[in-house]
């Protein structure tokens, strides 16, 4: 998917909501528990009651790894479901992969080829060649993890190198990479006033911010310091969302949660 | 495994080599891809024909992922093997995975219990949040990255923080993490010259070294700043060992290879 027709959806839509599809057998509704496959059975009423509401979906690869071959399978048919009848949608694998030269290619043929998907997140600690095999797929994001929403966040990446914070460096140096106009960032809601900063270094990237709600983020801290005039911003939000009830409603539940947080981004981006 | 069971293992076969397990169907022998689980037979094949060289073998999750379901099943198939047939054998999930605390859980889970591996190897870019949950698995190791063996190292690793080298600010904060006595470190063999500095931080610890041989770094450089009185290294090689035959003799060809590297190990550890 090109950058365009996802500014494009999100206009049309009025809303730039991601929702995070990060199943937990432990938290789903027990009714699921007796199907062939609970965590495909899940995200497909998820994803049937929520499309209209968001723009984006991503599956954190941790919670299907968890389940094996069972929960890679789940993933492979989640893609499946979403290319097929939602095309639309733009897929993220949340999965903050990196690694050396020829290894991060496998890892971008494993999710922009095999599975279909249209961004990756990606960890930047090996720097340049772990990145760049990423950068050279046409038409796919990759989504680098710039300052992240937890508080480890605080153990190296607001440190200062050279005068300049960590992720702040991570910033400046990806964009000098072969084809870093296939770069976001991951720029978590929780720290909204480093904001500012960010958007002097990568004034349009598009920005995918975990962290609102369940992890306290503020949609509208976000919004004042981070929309661009096409809006640049992904707001992921998955607990919030997914897990609004675990009875045979959670799928009614959790479009009620996300037609919340559109309605919000609509009167935002109608203020604009 | 214990620590202790992984230097018993190196002492009984004085050898401190691992194998990596990076099958690219495009590089096995031709032979092998008429058979129902080309992957799988070929690490078996490898595995039975180097076991009593090696130490540990570290499969890389990118070449499993490239392959989709068939893949994860013939990882799946070879820690098995792994586990039942040479139990003595330390395993290394090469992932370098690493997110926040909840989902950092759910990796440990998926590498440590439902795949039963020794070790899983991760990215530090997060902070403490994101590696004490692998820390929290008893006897289970957490391979961090510290200095890699690729380019992009100098990308940010060796920028320094605060008067000191990202790589060094990560191995010194790391030994404050809880558990972190189940730590390790990967310390690429291309930049041995750092060796006597990381030993300075980190005196103990097991460094698994990557970048002996198809990437120039030299065994005799990392053992002569690296080694510790309980050998405390591990030193992988992958592409030079298994595919150092395309022929039907590829395994006695990879035992040969494999050979050369633990025998030289024992001279090291002979003139200890």
């Amino acid at each position: 998917m090109t950058t365009q027709e996802l500014i494009d959806q999100i206009k049309r839509k009025k809303s730039f909501l991601a929702i995070g599809l990060d199943v937990d057998l432990n938290k789903i509704p027990p009714h699921l528990l007796g199907t062939e496959d609970p965590i495909f059975e899940f995200n497909k009423a998820i994803i049937d009651a929520t499309h209209h509401l968001c723009v984006a979906y991503k599956p954190n690869t941790a919670f299907y790894e968890a389940y094996g071959i069972k929960g890679w399978k789940a993933l492979e048919k989640t893609i499946q479901y979403l290319n097929d009848k939602y095309p639309e949608i733009f897929t993220i694998a949340d999965a903050k992969r990196g690694d050396i030269g020829n290894t991060s290619t496998m890892y971008a043929k494993a999710f922009f080829e095999d599975l279909a998907f249209d961004s990756v997140t990606v960890a930047p600690y090996m720097g340049k060649d772990s990145v760049e095999p990423f950068l050279a797929f046409k038409d796919k994001h990759t989504i680098l993890l710039a300052l992240t929403s937890n508080q480890g966040a605080f153990d190296f990446q607001t440190k200062t190198i050279e005068g300049k914070d960590v992720y702040k460096q991570v910033l400046e140096t990806s964009k000098t990479w072969e084809n870093s106009e296939n770069l976001m960032y991951v720029v978590g809601a929780t720290k909204a006033e480093y904001l500012t900063d960010i958007r002097r270094i990568v004034p349009e990237s598009f920005l995918l911010v975990p962290g609102v709600g369940a992890q306290g983020g503020s949609l509208q801290e976000v919004c004042k310091y981070g929309l661009t005039a096409n809006v640049g911003l992904l707001i992921n939000s998955s607990r919030g969302i997914i897990y609004a009830s675990t009875s045979t409603d959670f799928a009614e539940a959790a479009a009620e949660k996300a037609k919340v947080l559109q309605q919000e981004m609509e009167a935002i981006l109608m203020a604009q």
